[in-house]
């Protein structure tokens, strides 16, 4: 589980993490992959396959918490790092500024954004990656999909949580939103 | 003193706060405030004069926490109109991504943004006042400087934390940085 | 005619101006104007209806021609005053950069924004309006809808040359993309 | 001379060039290019010493017009790989929108982007570049230079029209202005 992977390197027990969680909103920072054309134009979106915290099976975006004491930047590499492992090489954006921010709730209906574990103030990317992919243990799949498959209702309808929003506000940035 | 102000509001004590602050990056807003002329150009940038939590006096910008089940939106009204008295009517931008992301770390050297009681994840805004500014009991001060005044040498000077560098940061973005 | 309005505000003849369209990308701008409401979100999207220069009818966007001499700022103040008259009060963004840039070619297949006319390269703005609307005598009608009514299929389908994209994109940006 | 060069590569002679620019503002782009390090961050900038349109040396960045039929993402690769050679390997940003719009008048009070020759609309973008430069004929010097080299007073001292400031602008978006 992704979550326990993120709390084993953190300064909180499992506990602590769940008292925080439900007094304080939690930084996290979120990656929509892509492969990009020599001219720096979206060809494709990489979309995981999970397990969620509610135990459904969902496609979804690189995703995890910020720790203490850690940059923005080093916690987008280490979860990208996590989910689609070593080879990836994924190219962080100078710009240090989110495309969106992406604000999760565990009421549905305040944001669009739901997570029912807790408050989150997520800090969404879009991150070119270069090298090869594989999904770790977390994920179950890891598939490349073009901007029209990313937004098909059929793919639209495996995600939860406002990810396929999420998605879509990525593609957007980018001019790539069909 | 700005930070009570927040912890009444919110749901930890300020024991349960300081405790968390060891250990999570706390999400907080930042607005610049400014002046615009009719075509939407920064003519003047306002910095409150405030005792900062190390008992130096500095110019700052509006800056407080995002309290849990709050929208960054209002978390930033509310910040601003509690810094600049209810008559300021700040123009809240509808795009949510924040000119640049502040990551402010007990150690100065980590980002060139220095917060001595936490580590804390700043999404910074520039934000037009139509309204009549009254600093509230937590400022000594509020100003009207015009960008050149805000990047001089003597201001900067007043200015911690990395302050300085967030209402450059700021005034680039709109295209106002002398 | 829209273009003609133009052109009488500019340096160029009609005939000039067909000569340079046929060799040179023609600087434009473009502005999606919207409703938002206290807290900075768009509530609504304001959309024209109008001939179009290949003689359909079509819901569109506030566009046209920045001039010699002219700040990208003012043309946008012009084009809104002049396609939504002296009262719609716009709140012209401190950021000048564009939400995105829209390149209108003659070919449909190249970018996905198509202009029969000439190559443009048009930079697109979310704007504010805050005051009452009233189409001048370019447009037959100007109407504020939900963004879940702009990107429908029924008001898309009234949109040609990559409109409905722009109006999705400049939604995305402020994170209202339903 | 950079402007030759362009010419012959578009549909106008020099000439009927001439005639446009005192008629209608020209599209341009501009790149800062950026040495990025593993977490994406800006480490160096880079900068063309370079004889100017007003025969003065100076240091500059790429830059050079969108031809008819380009697409603005095919002109800054077009500019980049005439400035700093075949093998620079320039990465071109997903995301079309320019960190800021120069907008550069033969006048030199309008904006503080100064340009005798003409009006010139320019979209400015920061590139990373990973491979190696080697400046062509049109440019004396290519050099690396870290950010805090590039805003000094005397490397500023040796940019004209406002190309310090557009550095400054750069390297703010990508928070590594010093």
């Amino acid at each position: 589980m992704s979550d326990q992977t993120e709390t084993m390197g953190s300064w909180l027990s499992q506990e602590e993490l769940n008292t925080v969680r439900a007094r304080m909103p939690i930084v996290y920072v979120e990656a929509v992959p892509v492969r990009v054309n020599g001219s720096g134009e979206v060809e494709h979106v990489g979309l995981l396959l999970r397990v969620m915290p509610d135990e459904t099976v969902s496609r979804t975006v690189v995703s995890g918490r910020v720790l203490y004491g850690e940059r923005v930047r080093h916690a987008l590499i280490r979860h990208l790092e996590r989910d689609l492992g070593p080879l990836a090489l994924p190219m962080i954006p100078p710009d240090p500024s989110p495309f969106t921010i992406a604000e999760y709730f565990p009421e549905a209906y305040i944001s669009g954004y739901h997570d029912p574990r807790q408050h989150s103030v997520s800090l969404a990317y879009v991150v070119p990656v270069e090298g090869d992919c594989e999904p770790s243990q977390n994920a179950l799949d890891f598939t490349w999909l073009t901007p029209e498959e990313a937004v098909s209702p059929e793919v639209v309808a495996e995600m939860t949580g406002g990810h396929d929003r999420l998605v879509r506000l990525g593609l957007a940035q980018v001019g790539s939103l069909p």
